[in-house]
């Protein structure tokens, strides 16, 4: 257990927030650690939030209150089972480490949040995470065979998948239903073969398009990655990779599968695509001019960082046929805002990563704020919703208002009664309420 | 709505069990209507059961009590849209429809349960039903992005995928949360190629290492059935096809997908390893004979039913390393009861449908319930779960206590608590209480 100030001071924020200091921290090592830690909370009833790698992008694990957080991240057992294709991990297990593990018996864990190198598997599981992968192979939840959870009195559940999918309730869930210690994840072996295609287009509607088309013509890309102009310019500012500044949009497409013919049939699907849609198009001939094409769209975060400090990064997914739209609508509540906004994000599902760019020693987080709500009445007004991969944390928890009907809030909020009757687990989250939002990072 | 007695004493039934008689029967034609009779029977203290086509394989739509039956068979708007992929279904639309109407646009909806020509969205969604291409595809929960639901209060609710899965909680509840009144469904393109294969073999054991070894190699089949020895000899005695006899085991596997090269590769390992584990095995020439050989696995049910006129069916799943075991398990437990039990089911994801057959007319249900409880047992002992895709209904509520433990079933309580207080809906279903199960047909 931490104590000391400094330490505590530690796991009061997370990738995009800051929010109270805790009273306590505690790194439990067994389930039964995080049993007591969970009982001795509730007897002096103070919330509990539970944390992983502290790596989300909603505001998820800042404390609103003070309170014992629960860090997960020495509970790093890691089982594999070949013969069932299964792994069993403990909630803090590194991503990575479960197809590092997997990897000598052919098979691989796919979820591939961006984060996967940091972020621990209770953290994805807590903010159902996904990743560029997710349009053909799912995200977190749809790997998710069993899990071992303790409840708010201190009671250990494991759960398969059934009537009742209680274990699909409490993932995404972000800790505020119980906390999960373990989960039995499925494995799948790995694709034999990547083809790498990079295109781009004068217009976001032509990519959009282009899209369309290949998707309709039956390919099913494993990537679908999609950067506009502004997010292309600031990776160019950055890497000078040859990238084409003037391009309205760039889409990175990998196709993958055991049959290369089949796999490179789908990568002409594509091509030809992006070319009947006007877009110019780039083929990696070879393995390392793929992860060369790649290092642009890994390159996003860091190069948005040397605009400004920080940013705001939503995670709307809006139909396929009104990306277009979309896009644009976006883009011009950008332009009249005074904020930077780059857009990029997993056009295959249409899930679009607009980002506003900030100063927060200098720049109104109200206004940051205002602007983010603006974009995501855009999703709405759509058809879309509010969180593809990243959660509702605290950032979108307010929004839930527009996406959800006062209805189906009231459900929700009988649902998490039922179970955590005094609100006592990572409170403030996912749905509106009184507690106050989190301060972005200074 | 119906009130005479002959017309209400059709909807006391499903596929294997009677109940008691409904009060009144209400066949709604809109979301409205629904929400009315709701009301009407939140008014009068009496509860509801939903019911699709009643094909259902656990007790799910039988009353318990005398009560309101709400029947959806006249909710059968269906939209399509092509360029989202999507389909919108009422509750009543029945399961076959949908992909009939999604053809003409070059797609389908994959799940594909037994009924799939009878069985309507609503029953599939409320049973989270699966069927021969799950292994690949996935079950009915996979395919819904969102859904609208009645709760026991008669208020709509529009609910997509997110933080707070209900919807996917609603999925496989039985109508004992609420009542799901359209859904929205993920369509895909169908594969333009598919071969079949049928192996047979000596012993189960061989059956699932040749299952065990295909998967291993890369196989990823799209349907992967096996039949028992008993099993063969009772489609045999009723369709002269010319099966083996005396196999112990016999599997049928298709393969599909868009390149024809890939999916006769896909083929070719399953040949393998069938051979090697000691099978022999018969390719389909013709996609006229791949039908043939898998008439005898749509036979089972008619059958079967020529040696009983009634028959308890399991739906228990196990890890696929212990389905040799398991096997012969259950077939020493069949030799030791009175009954005739055989076993089929979908081996790819050990998903197992162990039958006892039986007279209700001069043989003990109560022994009957006895044998199926030790069958689950076996099920529970090896790792597995009560429930593939049949859903719990009356038939294995009371099992229930064995596969959850205790602490988890009051959680589950306090769930079906929060979102209906007063147990008005379908009361009965899924946990073990008081209520008595129904009878099995007469």
């Amino acid at each position: 257990m931490l104590s000391s100030l400094p330490e505590r001071r530690n796991y009061r924020y997370d990738a995009i927030a800051f929010g109270e200091t805790p009273l306590a921290v505690v790194l439990p090592e067994s389930t039964a650690d995080v049993v007591t830690a969970v009982r001795a909370a509730r007897a002096a009833g103070v919330p509990i939030v539970g944390r992983g790698a502290a790596s989300g992008l909603s505001g998820g694990v800042v404390p609103l209150q003070e309170g014992l957080v629960i860090s997960f991240t020495r509970m790093t057992r890691l089982d594999i089972f070949p013969e069932r294709r299964e792994a069993r991990a403990q909630a803090g297990v590194v991503t990575l480490k479960v197809t590092e593990a997997a990897r000598p018996h052919g098979l691989v864990y796919p979820p591939d949040p961006a984060s996967f190198r940091t972020s621990t598997i209770g953290g994805n599981l807590g903010e159902n995470a996904g990743g560029p992968t997710c349009f053909k192979y799912g995200v977190t939840g749809d790997y998710v065979q069993a899990l071992e959870f303790v409840d708010e009195a201190g009671e250990v559940h494991e759960l398969t998948r059934g009537a009742y999918d209680l274990a699909g309730l409490l993932i995404g869930s972000e800790g505020t239903l119980g906390l999960i210690t373990e989960a039995t994840l499925r494995l799948t072996p790995p694709p034999r073969h990547v083809r790498t295609l990079m295109a781009h287009f004068a217009e976001v509607g032509q990519a959009a398009e282009a899209v369309s088309r290949a998707i309709a013509a039956g390919a099913v890309p494993s990537k679908l990655e999609f950067m506009d102009t502004a997010c292309v310019g600031a990776v160019e500012d950055y890497l000078h990779l040859g990238l084409p500044r003037e391009a309205g949009a760039v889409l990175l497409v990998d196709t993958d599968g055991d049959d290369l013919e089949t796999v490179e049939a789908e990568r002409a699907l594509v091509e030809t695509a992006c070319l009947e849609a006007g877009g110019e198009v780039r083929r990696a001939a070879t393995d390392a001019e793929g992860d060369a094409l790649w290092r642009a769209r890994r390159s996003v975060s860091p190069a948005l960082g040397r605009i400004r400090p920080q940013r705001m990064n939503e995670d709307i997914v809006v139909p396929r046929s009104v990306l277009p739209e979309v896009v644009r609508e976006i883009r011009a509540l950008g332009d009249a805002s005074p904020f930077p906004v780059v857009q990029f994000g997993h056009i295959g599902d249409g899930n679009l990563h607009p980002n506003i760019l900030f100063d927060p020693r200098t720049e109104s987080e109200e206004a940051v704020h205002h602007l983010a709500h603006q974009i995501a009445l855009v999703a709405i007004r759509h058809g879309g919703v509010l969180s593809g991969e990243h959660g509702i944390g605290t950032m979108k928890r307010d929004f839930m208002r527009d996406a959800v009907d006062p209805e189906s809030l009231d459900v929700l909020r009988s649902v998490k009664r039922a179970l955590d009757p005094q609100d006592r687990l990572n409170p403030g989250k996912i749905l509106p309420g009184e507690l106050e939002a989190p301060h972005a990072h200074p």
